[in-house]
């Protein structure tokens, strides 16, 4: 079988409740494929109110009211279309509206926000679709560092913050998890349930809306670090369920990743720099789970790129 | 003949110089067809840079380079096509840019600025493209009169101002003059050269790219008030020169007016506030040249609508 190399933009979507990990892997991602090759948007920039205005109208920024969907749609559409869009910028220091900003496809998109999958035109244009569902303590957790770090919030004021958005999160966050092809899950080891880092187990759900890569080679047959198990969702439909250890060993680790790479022999040279991240301290630091994750997720953007899943 | 009426937006394109007069026609012409079936857009929000940062580069708004002339193109053609926009507001006063602009189409779209006919597919957008060419002087006089009372500038700084884009002037905008359906040229009268209002003369230049309205049984036979005469236009082609005095009487303005409503039945019921503009007081007054002119566009635009043009 021929394949033929697409020359639209690819199209990566990453959806997942505030503090999920979007950006990280949206970083992490791009980083591996080249910067200059990928452009990141982020589907927050379609608010439709400034911070004031929602407080004002006592709407959170995940209802989709509050949100210029019909626009991100067009801008999604056209940019698979390959063409450049003008598009807005919410500013999430400040809580108001920047200069828009001219963007140009490129070879790899990636769309990052709450509400990627809101529509099914929206829907339609991604080649990858991922969930990010990271245990709901662990996120928590995430959201605290980084609003209390990054945006100087206090702790009280993020806690005030995630309960008035549980309501709108379990409304339109949630429901959007359906139409993932990877739903991707950290969650801290029985052992260490303060855990927030490098230690941290991934577990992904592989929908089979995607041609998953054949892991049987690197199966660990005392199923511990990596693991394949058939399972039902929590929709009750089938899927495969892979479980990365965060205490997988380096060897095992490396052994998966040639695996990876091997079955991408066209991208060998975007090996480096898979699975950095900077943790609470602001240090660059290592996870397996992580590196594995994004080079799982990398795969399917290079097949995407080469015509492979297009079948 | 059956004629079917066009379901899209209509659309009508003003260009011309800064203070050519360019709102007041907008306005006016909206004003007739009526608000809430108008919408307006200002090509000058699609500037790529602020005042400060044109100032910086050494660019006057008026060089393309300083405009997003794709995206204009793009959101002209979703708009044509019923799709709405997410469109950029640059402030005038404060010369920076505003939260962007959500803007659905209506069935009338009217378009005014300095690069509205830029390319060819933003070109064949248009229903009706008009070009204001007033006076120069007059042009100036104008300028001075809005820039330092409602933009707060002094006489020198718009005189500045006026020199330092003159060549961009040449350059990008009078270019433009070509591709439009008309051109409009208010002058003042040969026996008050002060003359800024109310009693200014016009002329409009009419190309044959629309079937514009038989008007022989309003033409003076005296060629005074009102007359059309066959011309060559300033690049040597064939046109149409229409030119309406300032001094017409009530009642010949009134039998062309009723010649004109009377072309187009189906609009009877917009028959009011024509020819109204903000003078220098910034008091209502009453303009026989700008009603005729205003309901003249008007009479295309319905005809457009109606899809008499459309042959």
């Amino acid at each position: 079988m021929t394949f033929k190399r697409i020359t639209r933009p690819i199209i990566l979507g990453i959806v997942g409740d505030s503090a999920s990990g979007k950006s990280t892997i949206a970083e992490g991602i791009a980083g591996i494929l080249g910067s200059e090759r990928v452009v990141s948007i982020c589907t927050d920039d379609y608010h439709k109110f400034d911070r004031a205005e929602r407080a004002k109208r006592g709407i959170t920024a995940l209802d989709p009211a509050a949100n210029h969907i019909d626009i991100l749609e067009q801008h999604i559409q056209l940019l698979r279309d390959g063409q450049p869009i003008l598009k807005p910028i919410y500013n999430h220091d400040s809580g108001t509206f920047s200069q828009c900003q001219y963007v140009e496809p490129r070879e790899y998109i990636i769309l990052e926000g709450l509400m990627g999958y809101a529509t099914r035109d929206m829907r339609d244009c991604y080649d990858v679709k991922l969930f990010l569902e990271p245990d709901e303590d662990l996120r928590i957790k995430w959201k605290l560092q980084r609003d209390t770090k990054v945006r100087g919030y206090s702790e009280d004021r993020v806690s005030e913050i995630i309960a008035k958005r549980a309501t709108d999160s379990h409304n339109y966050i949630q429901p959007q998890r359906t139409f993932a092809d990877m739903v991707v899950t950290f969650y801290p080891p029985e052992t260490d349930q303060s855990e927030t880092g490098a230690h941290l187990n991934v577990r992904h759900t592989l929908r089979p809306t995607l041609p998953h890569p054949d892991l049987t080679p690197v199966l660990d047959a005392a199923k511990k670090g990596f693991r394949l198990e058939l399972a039902r969702d929590i929709d009750g439909k089938p899927v495969d369920v892979l479980d990365i250890h965060g205490d997988i060993s380096d060897k095992r680790a490396k052994a998966v990743e040639d695996l990876l790479w091997n079955l991408i022999p066209e991208a060998q040279h975007l090996r480096e720099n898979v699975g950095e991240y900077l943790d609470a301290e602001n240090h660059t630091a290592h996870s397996h789970p992580l590196a594995l994750s994004e080079l799982l997720i990398t795969y399917h953007m290079v097949k995407a790129a080469l015509g492979h899943h297009a079948i």
